[in-house]
């Protein structure tokens, strides 16, 4: 991997290998933002592999305000994805942040207690994000909800490739575009779950030396539960809602998505998924471009109605030591199943990013025991076998 | 990675991705085994490359009783290596087997509490192991202390690369030959240290149809600290234990196994190591066979004489919460190297290693808090400071 990238760096990776310990209060927060929640975890088109072979990320200024936009004032003269407040990538940006802001706000009401901390950044070249976390809340042991955006350069080849051998001779690097909204909300009660959901939106402009290249863009995201327990009720729920989402765009996206988000979430290794899925999309572009955007729209808007009702009915049953010992067992395979192999966070590891961001997604606590096996019939073997056996919800 | 095995997988792998979870009590014990404490964990030569690259792994057999030795009866003729009790494998294997009763009683001596639970096993290829786990005793929340040899087979390129361009036309695959120790042991009180340790020794024997070709052979291993709060006494004689075991041998080798071990362990993407170190060496070939073998004994032999004192002196100082938390973040770091960086660790995951085994290095707790930072001047800090800065001990 460190090779692959040494030849083809555009942007400098923050040397964080011969950081030192400085007096500074603030050293570990010198923000450094990477492309996690921007970029495809599953490369099923080469922009994907080539994006996650090749970028690394350049540094962050932290800011003391939200801007209106972090879309550049001028964009590429050739594109016509400017930052014309009805271009798609404009429109995005606005979605997403309204999508956090929302999402926040129904948190703390449901939470009562914490409170989510803000950190503004943005990049020399274009482009910035929010970061915001509420950490051991009175319902949320750790809820982050970021948004993104990110201008960066890809290798020609990889431009090239996308576009099947185009007759685009020797361009340049070629631009792209991302803006995506990444979110993990862990909860205290072991009744209560996990959600994790992140929308995001890629787009390419012709390299400079060949403005009138074909542009490329594309859509990726999802949202999934991950329970320690069952309860029939809640995950029908869930799962309700995001088969209602996407039907109102094309009856054949739930049963696909679901699929792709269980064959996603697979943690090889142990040959179960980290929880009980849901809906799962990436490098969508064979749709209407205005439908999938209304689409990615629809799933975000979905969050609060799929899943604060589960935690309004969970937050406060009461539990024994080993149901939280359960919970923390899971918490421990979602730990597995972020580093070794969602491919946003071992990508943004391992180019430069802000750590404590991409971090943000693994749960406060976690556990591991040598060779624990829950009871056969017991409500934790009915998860591990619904995580094995992955079930039709609805 | 999965794309290069399957193109040469000599072993099957254990299809672990379509297991059902059945009623069977002993479901989650069937016994796996990975190279897990064989390989070669920095790729300095070119067989460990392609080791990596290429094998994949065997199922095991639990077995009711240790073997003498897990060395097959009769070994390939043409090898200097047969299992006649004075080759350097069956030292070797006998070395690791003592190593692991040592280190085991020493243990359950100390821990006062806990007893070690043993697994067997072995393969029909030839090859076994021996993995002993305590957990949740009086002084350790988790111990694991595992054995194993290997037979196995890697692709000719491997071999020819290794021996520089030899005149070898078309072997057909070379036969190797791998064991191993490695251990991680977690204490409960947040003032004792991990330790972990692992030593190694390779074989390859000549392929069958070329059987006057070289054979290849190297030493690996390594002791190394990982504690929460640094005691400079305890720091100190660890580190002099391992420069006395080095200097038996070769002046230079405490210097530049030290350095090794800062380098291998640290967890690049924060730019820390996961604790103070200790001694890392791989690739082992340059010095005389017996020599090395009488090293690796010393240094497995110095174990105990390293690690107990310390936890005897500190395995019953009081603590508080904030000492735990700060453990317990640490302990995060800990999951964050074995999981991201450990070679043996992401290997053994995703070649179809027996995935409990492979993950008793990890600790029984760990936690992650968005952006915490000790107070500067703090023991926190000073550990920090020092796994950032690595600090010559004696």
């Amino acid at each position: 991997m460190a090779k692959c990238i040494s030849s083809s760096i555009i942007f400098a990776p923050s040397s964080s290998s011969t950081r030192t310990l400085k007096p500074s209060p603030l050293h570990f927060q010198t923000p450094k933002r990477s492309l996690l929640s921007m970029l495809s975890p599953r490369p099923r088109n080469p922009f994907s592999v080539f994006i996650r072979a090749t970028v690394a990320i350049e540094k962050e200024t932290p800011e003391n305000e939200r801007p209106d936009t972090f879309l550049r004032a001028t964009d590429d003269p050739h594109s016509s994805a400017a930052a014309s407040p009805n271009s798609v990538r404009a429109r995005f940006e606005k979605m997403i942040r309204e999508a956090q802001d929302e999402v926040c706000a129904a948190i703390e009401a449901e939470d009562g207690v914490g409170k989510f901390t803000e950190d503004v950044w943005s990049r020399a070249g274009g482009g910035g994000g929010i970061s915001r976390v509420l950490q051991e809340g009175g319902v949320w042991e750790k809820a982050g909800v970021n948004v993104s955006v990110v201008y960066g350069m890809m290798p020609p080849e990889a431009y090239r490739a996308a576009k099947g051998g185009d007759s685009l001779e020797k361009p340049g690097p070629v631009p792209f575009f991302a803006a995506g909204i990444s979110s993990v909300l862990h909860p205290n009660n072991p009744f209560a779950p996990t959600l994790h959901f992140n929308y995001r939106y890629f787009e390419t402009d012709a390299a400079k030396d060949a403005p009138g290249a074909p542009r490329q863009w594309w859509f990726g995201g999802g949202t999934d539960l991950t329970p320690a327990y069952i309860f029939e009720e809640d995950v029908k729920h869930f799962h309700q809602v995001q088969k209602q989402a996407c039907d109102k765009f094309d009856p054949s996206f739930y049963p696909r998505f679901k699929k792709w988000c269980d064959d996603y979430f697979l943690i090889k290794h142990r040959g179960e998924r980290r929880g009980l899925g849901g809906i799962f999309f990436d490098d969508l572009n064979d749709y209407d471009q205005e439908m999938l955007l209304a689409f990615a729209t629809e799933c975000a808007q979905s969050v609060v109605p799929a899943y604060i009702p589960i935690i309004n009915r969970r937050k406060e049953t009461p539990f024994t030591d080993q149901h939280k010992a359960w919970q923390q067992l899971r918490r421990g395979r979602y730990v597995e199943f972020n580093l070794v192999y969602d491919r946003g966070t071992t990508f943004g590891l391992k180019t430069g990013g802000r750590i404590e961001s991409i971090l943000v997604s693994l749960p406060l606590t976690a556990r591991w025991e040598y060779d624990h096996e829950p009871e056969k019939g017991s409500e934790e073997w009915k998860l591990l076998d619904a995580c094995i056996n992955p079930k039709d919800w609805i």
